[in-house]
């Protein structure tokens, strides 16, 4: 059976004022009404019924996340003591996976990435478990549509055998992945033609990926079998809050992917953003007829290309030009568009001034 | 004897988002921690004991007043109810006083200006008072530093004989009340060195006054002593409610100052600013080696000649040049300083719009 695993334990900062450590991207109405969250979960309907969609995230994220997903069981929620990287959030979801069932093929998915077109996504997740049937470590690579710099990229080598490439679909070997790149290097990696973003999103067998921990992080893999061995016990709490604070913080594409064998790549066109600064919201929401982006009340004299997100308080604007305004309700942020990238400076300062109240 | 009468009944909108219909710029702490109103009286102490001091303003403003200088009798807060221009406020004050000291000389002053010297203020306010006491109109002229044009002003004639010109102080006869020039007008007033702004502020005996308005507004000068008959009766403020919408609308200016006999100015240097716009406070408020202006917590990444007026959210900005960014509780103005004139035009669109929960 295809289970869908949403990790949800993030904690950005690069959307803040609005991302705070308490309430992070996956947790925002970003676009629209529904929180980023909740989208990740409803563009998994039809193809997977809520009880095969588990959730890896933070106890300090859980109760929040529970109810804005009611219709999936408290119990597939599985809480982290503390974020330990993304490999140990997978290698969790995987012993849990397979004491539901042996022979689960499990997509890992984001929760805090924007998906324009949920039908294509579908059918990309079950093309690439058709891919994973075959016992390869799938992952599913965005076509560039610019030198990024803020993504990994993957290399594809030779394509897949006609058996193991879905109709609609050709997958390749992963020749390698790279880390993220400096824009020459981005450049030349997107017009070679042979280059995917790395989405941070992969399709497996169960089996497939704890052979791998084993392979490659055989302390960790060790960890996750003893932990395994009180599933479904009333200690479990308790051995996973001994053990979680001695698991390596590793991210899965340095602890697995980077060293495993047969790795595929399968480059999907679903309309995906990373939603990973101010800046590319503005793709997402409608634009006034001078290029502005409008979120809650506004009054705008002669403003144009500017994003304002704001929420209940007005914002009224005079002769500002490809500006960033975010208003929310305890922090404002005002800076060029072209300069959006620093927000994290201004995390940073609040950081080390101890100004917790802002982060 | 010697009274102050505070006219605490405008509603300026120019300082919008902070100044609302509710709450007029006097009742706004702009410089420090004290409201507007709050300096104006203070600056009087000890030239005018508390119970010298008169106020003006209108019903829905009183309690906020009263609350803020409770060390004036309450009676002497004289409660329009409604406004009806400076004229008539003038006049309903003249009645008081005259009730209380029929040779009462009354200082007419402004709730909403700022004063940067208050000794020279108080010293300017007795040598008019001198003035006053030969029977002239006397109007507080302040030397003009720029070719302002959001002034009246006033030409000066002939100097008055030694003997009505107190000692450090010149007065003139007033030659005549010019309304808000255009620039050119007002750059050869100033080269002129014959021209005052006028501060509207003025010192004259009750007495003059109501002769004036007997002389030049009869109809209205009749409502006032109708409405004389009723002081200290149990029917003055059914007296009052009846009368005062009949009375007409018009300023002291038009109504009185512009033909009235017996005019003086006496220029004096106070440290005078209207506060009158965003950009006017640039001058009250200390400069970070940048050149901002901060009022609030804040965090300026490459920030420079900005006033952030804020409160208790922290504003932060990256990149932001010549700006004023202004954020109240339900509202938030962006603009560039040398546009802050233009605020009106936001009131004027939130008007002609009915959001009236922003005005």
């Amino acid at each position: 059976m295809f289970y869908a695993v949403i990790m949800a334990g993030g904690s950005g900062t690069r959307l803040w004022p609005l991302s705070r450590q308490e309430h992070p991207k996956q947790e925002l109405k970003l676009v629209g009404e529904r929180t980023m969250f909740q989208l990740a979960v409803e563009r998994l309907d039809p193809l997977f019924p809520p009880d095969r969609i588990f959730i890896v995230t933070r106890a300090n994220h859980a109760s929040a996340l529970i109810a804005q997903a009611p219709q999936i069981p408290a119990a597939n929620f599985l809480i982290e003591p503390e974020g330990r990287g993304t490999a140990a959030a997978i290698g969790l979801a995987a012993i849990h996976l397979r004491q539901h069932d042996p022979y689960a093929v499990m997509a890992v998915l984001t929760a805090d990435h924007f998906i324009a077109k949920p039908e294509a996504f579908r059918q990309a997740l079950s093309a690439a478990a058709e891919v994973a049937r075959e016992d390869f470590l799938v992952t599913l690579g965005i076509r560039p549509d610019s030198p990024a710099t803020g993504f990994g990229y993957i290399q594809q080598g030779e394509s897949l055998e006609k058996d193991s490439s879905p109709a609609g679909f050709t997958a390749y070997r992963v020749e390698r992945f790279i880390e993220k790149p400096d824009l020459d290097t981005a450049r030349r990696m997107v017009d070679s033609g042979e280059y995917s973003w790395n989405s941070g999103m992969f399709v497996w067998h169960v089996i497939s990926i704890l052979a791998e921990f084993e392979r490659q992080m055989p302390q960790f893999y060790a960890q996750l079998e003893g932990l395994a061995s009180y599933l479904d016990t009333s200690s479990y709490g308790e051995a996973l809050k001994q053990v979680w604070p001695q698991v390596v913080k590793q991210t899965i594409d340095y602890g697995i992917m980077e060293g495993a064998q047969d790795v595929a790549v399968l480059p999907v066109d679903i309309g995906w953003t990373d939603v990973g600064s101010w800046g590319s919201l503005v793709d997402l929401l409608p634009a006034d007829a001078q290029g502005n982006r409008w979120v809650g009340p506004h009054l705008g004299i002669d403003t144009h290309n500017t994003l304002v997100f704001g929420g209940s308080r007005l914002v009224a604007t005079i002769g500002v030009e490809d500006m960033v305004i975010v208003d929310t309700a305890d922090a404002l942020l005002v800076c060029p568009r072209d300069r959006e990238q620093e927000v994290k400076e201004i995390v940073r300062q609040l950081q080390s001034e101890k100004r917790s109240a802002w982060l």
